[in-house]
């Protein structure tokens, strides 16, 4: 097999701690000698060994003269409650480190390489580096910007429907679209949704996949208007976070935050939560991904506030029609077409009889 | 070669012919001797000779023992300019033919084929019968239902705008997406749009192909507010349609067909023009397919009166937003979501930046 090969297979393993090492990145390691496989794994927590110090555990003293194949460079840092991973690919004796991405942290990239070059061992990186990188996106924006990388999910008609007129919305796309954003709820640290949606729909915002977890749940709710009765305020072993303005109703925080949820106050951005501020909170307790979900006002804002990274539009092959339908991005016209958001690294793939087009913005 | 390519060629000559033909069909000859193409034509414009015929010429003598591929059963009916293709098809001695499709007529429909198994000539058909199929879709629905088939041509943002509030729509598709509809008028009979898009846009719904040619155009115009001097009214080779309510004002219509132009009358449906009236007239008048290009309104008049059969979502990768921005299929909500249009054998690609989704809409 080539180096690329076992890179990929190294992926594959990093993918599987993916929504579950937050805030730490995915990683997986594999140790090659005479061509063969000899250990591999990848890191499962944050918390936990790292991917390289449980494969060099597996392969014990047959980890001598092997090549060590890793998506992201080992760490060199003795800040964290794990020891360095440097250290001890140096004690193993391993000859080769192969790795795919540096560390996006400015301060750190590169230093691991260089420690083991220093140390005898022969070092190669770039191998696969975009799809590492694309890998870790959110790990990387989260290390790089203080912020979660943030997904902008819109289940919608041909047209541009998310609802009728009514508010109906359940269900534009198909069960195998369904299915995947509960895939992608157990890939991300939050789900995010507006106030409307809570009052409208009163959803669990939940993972519906057996071996899934429940991401943390996000309610933008400016002046607090959440009942407590609400769904995503009931769930036992997770909390919710509510974001509101500062004007919002300090009693009824309070009553909220006794419950076990968590208010969070931003300033006031065109009459809401200010979602920068937001980020950068949110940024700051750890959590490096959110999934946006609705609805068609939160979804504006986001965008106007600059804070969504991707975008993933589940488009289902009907036409709902209607001026008075729920658009998919509501919020103001913009006084021009040049104020359009342009999506980059489009991408579209059939779900069943839906299709999914994601793409990427590029934010300043 | 095997039969299915010689199809294929009979296909691609076909389909040279297509937006020229009108009333009839698009059809390709190709005679195969020895496994040698000796002779191969297509259908040109409704008046000329058939592709057997130009065929059969080409190959003269030669023709005797060969092999006639066609896309469509060759004619038997005598009511014609030209002369019935199975009595030149019998006399030149072919010994076998092959075609994609029978006629879709059901007054006449097997029996070309039976008229050359009776002088025993060996016949197939069926070879590529769905690609034949397609190919003709708009000749077929125009024999079979007597009535145009309509395509639903919109370009839009991922998020279904087509306009922002102002109106501004230029552009929101690339150069290739654009250049790509140029060559779908070139290939329908007649593009259609409603007075707001002459109001607003003032187009010259032309084709700018080399070497293309002009459709006829369709005004949707229910009580005729349609300016004199609007663009689609100045072209000098063809003859504007504007379609009204039987309410709508005489003199204006008089003036309108004085200038060579010609008012169409339907009843009046929901306070508009009645489409499906429209389309029976339209088709009386032997206009077999129709693009309607805009705008928001006429698109959902469309889908209501049942008259579309395949719609062209050319999707930009940019999101507009805006409630308040122009939707691509307006009209009003449906009470329900299970009203919505489903479109069916969707299909996608790209066109340069843009992404084209096409899709057919099963009509009761």
């Amino acid at each position: 097999m080539k180096k690329e090969e076992y890179i990929k297979l190294a992926l594959a393993l990093a993918d599987k701690g993916i929504g579950r090492t937050s805030p730490n990145p995915a990683v997986g390691a594999v140790i090659v000698k005479n061509n063969k496989v000899i250990a591999a794994d990848y890191h499962k927590k944050a918390g936990e060994p790292h991917a390289e110090a449980l494969a060099l555990s597996k392969a014990g003293a047959d980890a001598k003269g092997a090549v060590l194949y890793i998506n992201l460079e080992p760490c060199c840092h003795t800040d964290k409650k794990t020891p360095p991973c440097t250290k001890m690919i140096i004690k193993s004796g391993i000859k080769k480190v192969v790795v795919s991405m540096l560390d996006p942290n400015p301060k750190v990239s590169g230093r691991g390489i260089k420690e083991l070059t220093e140390a005898g061992i022969e070092t190669e990186d770039g191998v696969m580096e975009k799809e590492a990188l694309t890998l870790n996106e959110a790990f990387v924006k989260f290390i790089t910007k203080k912020r979660p990388f943030v997904i902008l999910k819109i289940a919608q008609s041909l047209d541009g429907k998310i609802a009728t007129a009514k508010g109906e919305s359940k269900w534009i796309t198909g069960e195998k679209a369904r299915r995947y954003v509960h895939s992608l709820r157990n890939r991300v640290d939050a789900v995010m949704v507006g106030i409307g949606t809570v009052l409208k729909d009163d959803p669990s915002l939940d993972c519906r996949l057996r071996s899934g977890r429940n991401p943390f749940r996000i309610i933008v709710d400016s002046s607090l208007r959440i009942p407590l009765e609400a769904k995503v305020l009931k769930h036992g072993d997770w909390k919710t976070i509510i974001a509101a303005t500062e004007d919002a109703d300090a009693e009824k925080a309070t009553l909220l935050n006794k419950s076990g949820h968590n208010v969070i106050f931003t300033k006031k951005r065109a009459g809401r939560v200010d979602l920068g501020e937001l980020m950068l909170k949110l940024g700051g307790m750890g959590i490096t991904s959110i999934m946006i979900e609705g609805g068609s006002s939160l979804a504006a804002a986001a965008l106007s506030d600059m804070i969504v990274d991707k975008v993933f539009f589940f488009t289902a092959p009907k036409i709902i029609g209607g001026s008075d339908s729920i658009t998919s991005v509501g919020g103001a016209s913009p006084s021009s077409l040049s104020s359009s958001i342009i999506i980059s690294g489009l991408k579209t793939r059939r779900l069943g009889d839906d299709l999914l087009i994601e793409g990427y913005i590029k934010n300043p």
